[in-house]
């Protein structure tokens, strides 16, 4: 059982860093963990502790860019390709796990819970989430009309690597993924695999542009085939990879075929983002798994009223949040485009001793902050909130200027006299010393614009 | 130590249910277990599995549920109250928890966590959040400047509650609270209590209305004093007592004094919530701690060069966010308001057989669920998304209409020959027979205003 091995074997195997048991793992071995820990420390980003080795402690800032990605992930599965989310529990009885097979495989890469009290009931600590997906797939009675049924889960997940390994968010013990599982008919793989390959595309090509000086990101595709220890029917293996096959084949992107490096419960497809020391990395995966719905007697209700066993798809685009995280930082070194940016607006006044031009610029802040809440009145749901701040320090104006585009905010508004007369303030980039000068509803209107279309 | 007791020692003091060691905690007894599992039945929010007893599986309803409270408190805290959201780790080395005397007093209701491979190394699940954010205070030196420093935290934590109590949302083992810690100096004390109170009115009295027929909700509020085995110096007791006493006079709102029944290491201020059975739930709490600042050995560099212990208080507004789930539940017994509600709308095509009827219908449910991205665009950021469906079942229309009010949909819009032919639809509420007619952006601006305004 090839997919079942455990990190540490994977040399021995002389294969490219995949995915374990079941779904994307966060393995890959890369020199990127220095770049982000630099960017971090200047940015107060994250940081790590030998009290918990492996687990990130993100700080504010840290926390601000995971929630953009998160966000980002949930509306594209949400309201484009038909998920739902749902939350599930962390820790499980071991027989969810003999179940499942974990506690016979990948027991080692498992963190044991147990109760502290009389009872000294066992626990495994979730590594991945699709036993759980199957209980709650298994909960309800399911129909044909119900599928694909998929879920989406953000659950923290917990896999003990060797404390030598770990290395800042590239290595970690606990991790996050984008995780989806969906449960379908023969007939709807090919549809589905096409629609989560679609994705990868929209976050890879689109949205999150990782190639050197902005460009698109370089990804390629890689199937990997029947291993020699595969459990079913040949018959249905040699189908799934056709399916997969014609896929790739007409998907126009660069792909290449991994001989016997399929998982022994099915073929899979996994995404290899290259980085910019050329070096590459597995991101997203898409798996098809013929063996968890057999294993947890899955079954729906077919329109001839015959129960039959769903196929199920794992499915990662991220992979692990984390280490997404890093590669955007080794892609970018700290500098976040204007929707991530934790910094993503400075207001400087020209004069700090001029009390007008320091409180405009606090008002200005406020605004673009969306603080200006009075009262006891809420702050409104589905409000916008900028992350904006005033540097009044006591220092010269081109100081703070440079300070600011040091700490790489997206934009500089300046506040002097003829701004606060005409209520056109001077805005510029970090990038270009070419000055706009913008009301502040303009303003305000220009970064809804900047974050809604991901720039 | 009063405050360490276990959940089965409650009764052997004869006390409310009161937070336990540090952190607001879900151990009130309540009778509402009942009626959140109706709900839940019919409305597919949740359900427990003995698999993992205890932690909760959240369905894509009651998801959407969960999230909204998160982000509503999350709005609040940081946009009007200054907190920044954190993330932290979810195991600790034994030491962390031997450090801040878990360990020693609340073992038996940790879980304890193990790597299964050679090192067998030992961790605990976090209970609660407060050591991680004193590790996360100690990671920098800090200034004087960055006081009030206000951490949040929605991380899930776990209670290893008896077997036997267990019961639907409100005794449960994993739970995720609105958690913050505010690290303060002794003056910036009372204007901190204050703010946390103003927000505790702001939830309880303003956006959930929880008294019965959607009044405000009917809650109080308790002093727990010096207990016998109080650790610091009476003098700075006295100060803390006056203080919360003072807050507690001029708040206008009604309380009483526990004598003896504050937590060890400082006085609390509980706010007790009173269901309409007449039965109080603690859900708020705001605790003073003068004892693990000691214990982690914080500390700031004032004005003056010298470096001091700040306070640490403790504050949870909605306390469990499972178990005030719950007591929404019990109050509206699955009305949601219009924000709240995973039902929001159902298009209604008045004849299923009539083809532009029913595509219109479609085209006005997707345009509300802002699901009408084309191609290879991604869903924008910060777009809105309602919760809407069609019923074009080939049933009478007024079975359908029915039915909808039956799930409790809060709007129901009818689509006939005269709506398409003049662009303004039907429009109802479930309560109220009362018909508008609304274009469809007339409509999506409608449920903008409900959402935004918490109704």
């Amino acid at each position: 059982m090839l997919a079942l091995r455990r990190a540490g074997e994977y040399k021995l195997f002389g294969q490219i860093a995949a995915s374990r048991l079941y779904c994307a793992s966060c393995s890959a071995k890369v020199t990127i963990a220095s770049v982000s820990h630099n960017v971090s420390t200047k940015q107060q980003l994250f940081f790590t502790d030998p009290i918990s080795p492996g687990s990130i402690f993100f700080l504010p800032n840290g926390a601000k860019i995971f929630n953009k990605l998160v966000n980002f992930m949930k509306l594209q599965q949400q309201h484009k390709y038909g998920f739902q989310e749902v939350m599930t529990p962390l820790i499980y009885r071991k027989s969810l796990w003999e179940q499942s097979g974990h506690w016979e495989k990948y027991k080692e890469d498992m963190f044991r819970v147990e109760g502290q009290d009389i009872d000294k009931e066992e626990y495994g600590l979730k590594p991945m989430n699709c036993p759980g997906h199957c209980v709650m797939f298994k909960k309800s009675a399911r129909s044909y009309t119900e599928l694909p049924l998929r879920f989406s889960d953000f659950s923290p997940l917990h896999r003990n690597e060797a404390s030598g390994a770990l290395s800042g968010l590239t290595r970690v013990r606990k991790f996050h993924q984008d995780d989806g599982h969906i449960f379908c008919t023969a007939e709807q793989v090919e549809s589905e695999i096409k629609k989560s390959l679609d994705l990868v595309d929209l976050c890879y090509s689109k949205v999150f542009p990782l190639g050197p000086n902005g460009t698109p990101t370089k990804y390629s595709l890689c199937l990997s085939t029947r291993p020699d220890n595969f459990i079913g029917s040949i018959e249905v293996w040699n189908k799934a990879e056709s399916v997969l096959s014609d896929i790739l084949r007409t998907s126009g992107k660069e792909w290449r075929v991994n001989e016997k490096d399929g998982a022994f419960y099915g073929p899979k497809i996994d995404v290899l983002l290259t980085d910019h020391h050329g070096k590459d990395h597995q991101v997203a995966t898409i798996q098809l798994d013929f063996n968890l719905p057999e294993r947890f007697d899955l079954k729906f209700k077919d329109k001839d009223n015959v129960y039959k066993r769903p196929i199920m798809i794992h499915r990662a685009v991220f992979g692990s949040l984390e280490r997404f995280m890093a590669m955007i930082i080794d892609s970018n070194a700290g500098k976040w485009p204007f929707w991530l940016n934790p910094h993503q607006c400075m207001v400087i006044p020209l004069n700090t001793k001029n009390h007008e031009m320091v409180s405009k610029s606090r008002e200005i802040a406020n605004i673009l902050k969306g603080e200006n809440v009075e009262g006891t009145e809420p702050v409104k749901m589905n409000s916008l909130h900028f992350n904006v701040e005033v540097d009044d320090r006591a220092e010269p104006v081109g100081y703070r200027i440079k300070d600011a585009i040091m700490r790489n905010f997206s934009y500089l508004i300046m506040v002097g006299a003829k701004e606060i007369e005409s209520e056109k303030y001077a805005i510029r980039t970090r990038d270009s010393r070419e000055l706009s000068h913008l009301s502040v509803d303009e303003i305000f209107q220009k970064f809804v614009d900047l974050e809604q279309n991901y720039q």
